[in-house]
């Protein structure tokens, strides 16, 4: 498979974009390539320094960026020659298999909207997070981030999606979906987490599990997949986020603080959407880019999309 | 001034607010009193059991109980010999300073609107709680859980709550407010972060420092008090208490995490209503009512009632 990288969209680009998919390479499974989006002398130059044969990598040479400030559709029209417009083309014509880019995340989804577009079926796409257990596995968490203001269809199709991705990239055989709430009975909550309650308590399209609350996320005891709006999601993954940095502070290091750092993904997958897009942080470090490309590998090997067309196609909730 | 401390209404009634009682108050400063609402001789049997003697508190006797289960408005009309509703009458009656129980939330709050009553100007009360930044100081969220549809309306005047009773309890000077948000930027979050956003910009009413992410709740650089709606403070709430018992389970202990068990508060001071209310977890430990207790009494010493009246009374947002 093909995996495509920009090079050019992050804060410390194409530095860390190019030593991550270094670091990268040897890891991926075999048959497995990275095609990098950027410019090709300034990749080269990053290669030379490390003492990489740059050949390792196919490189597709382009001459514009993406910057953090522009505006994300008006950037995605007027920078046709760009490192993620290239990338998208690429993607939307099967020339890659899956699109990393740990660039502006409005042009991103401007990409996806343009090109590759939503599912159809699908209301709205979002985004999603592993997060670790206690016990050692992984949990799903989403939407953390994209649609701060969900309606409960939205939260309905995300557990769809959830529960479809972490049976392919978790390999879980029929995932624990919860809704995150703030109570456990269905009439706890605010206006749309009780509607999207009331939406799923009786539904065969996932295994429903109920309500779960903050403090029960992460002992997994309850659920593999919670389903959240973005705003709640996302103040969910930083805090967890903070904590890894919060137990470093206090000179504390675990396997399980680690795996809160956002290098241990380094991206999220981009659920809804006709291709295997992944979102990192503008200031990823190499190891971040590094396992945002094993990630998109493992979403791209997941091969869920047509699983989940199908899906959509008939489900009720549209 | 005297504590009132409804010893009824918890799961582990009266056993453990007795004790925690006993234990509270040698903590007590001199000329604080408490007052306890309960079944005259449950208490005594418990006072007996530890070999304490029960004078040392005023014991006001009470026949009925408000349950977990009851319907929070109708049992407060139906129970009016309930420790709970002689609470609450002692409270408006002045004969206590300010009233603590870890029952029936939604009791606790029927009480209020039919007795001492929301503050004239305020849209609706809110609940906080105090959380630990990793320097050793303390913040402040709300709200926490009593309305998790909030309008931007309601986050201003939480902020002007918060910042009043940090000043009063963390004698805080001047308390930097933040709002809890997905983003650094003005135009961030969702609908109803983005107007209170642009309600608190340019208030002079607080110390409004702008947006604050999950990830830099805890560490204190950017802000004392942070506000959100209840469903959000209370999944981060939440989450922090989870991380304590996730520290706990990988065998770390240290002072911060320590501070994240909800036993080192015990209670959520009410806030937005005309006298001190205290409402702690239905399931507290003795240690978790002592703090309750402990934290009533801080929170009738900080004395901000006349000051928020004054200050809601001259608003421009009601």
């Amino acid at each position: 498979m093909k995996i495509g990288l920009d090079v050019m969209g992050g804060d410390f680009a194409p530095k860390n974009e190019v030593l991550g998919a270094i670091e990268a390479l040897p890891e991926l499974q075999s048959g497995s390539e990275l095609v990098l989006f950027g410019d090709e002398t300034q990749i080269k130059a990053v290669c030379d320094e490390k003492g990489f044969n740059a050949s390792g990598f196919q490189i597709v040479h382009t001459t514009e960026i993406i910057g953090m400030l522009d505006h994300p559709a008006k950037a995605f029209s007027q920078k046709p020659n760009s490192s993620m417009v290239t990338g998208f083309k690429y993607l939307s014509s099967g020339l890659i298999d899956g699109f990393a880019s740990p660039g502006n995340t409005g042009a991103m989804m401007a990409g996806i909207m343009y090109t590759v577009k939503t599912i159809e079926g699908i209301l709205r796409p979002c985004i999603s997070c592993f997060y670790p257990v206690i016990n050692g596995r992984w949990g799903l968490l989403l939407d953390v981030g994209l649609n701060a203001d969900c309606k409960p269809e939205n939260l309905y199709q995300y557990a769809i999606l959830g529960s479809l991705f972490a049976k392919g990239t978790l390999g879980e055989e029929n995932p624990r979906v919860a809704l995150l709430n703030i109570g456990e009975e269905a009439t706890k909550g605010n206006i749309v987490a009780k509607a999207a309650h009331e939406l799923m308590k009786n539904t065969k399209e996932f295994n429903f599990v109920g309500n779960i609350e903050g403090n029960e996320l992460m002992t997994g005891e309850k659920a593999d997949v919670v389903v959240c709006d973005g705003f709640v999601g996302n103040v969910a993954l930083k805090m967890a986020e903070g904590f890894y940095r919060l137990a470093g502070m206090q000179g504390i290091k675990t396997d399980f603080f680690d795996k809160l750092n956002y290098e241990s993904h380094g991206g999220t997958p981009v659920l809804g959407v006709n291709a295997p897009v992944m979102i990192g942080h503008g200031s990823s470090s190499p190891k971040a880019i590094k396992n945002m490309i094993l990630n998109t590998e493992k979403t791209i090997s997941a091969k869920m999309l047509d699983r989940v067309k199908d899906i959509f196609k008939n489900s009720k909730i549209q």
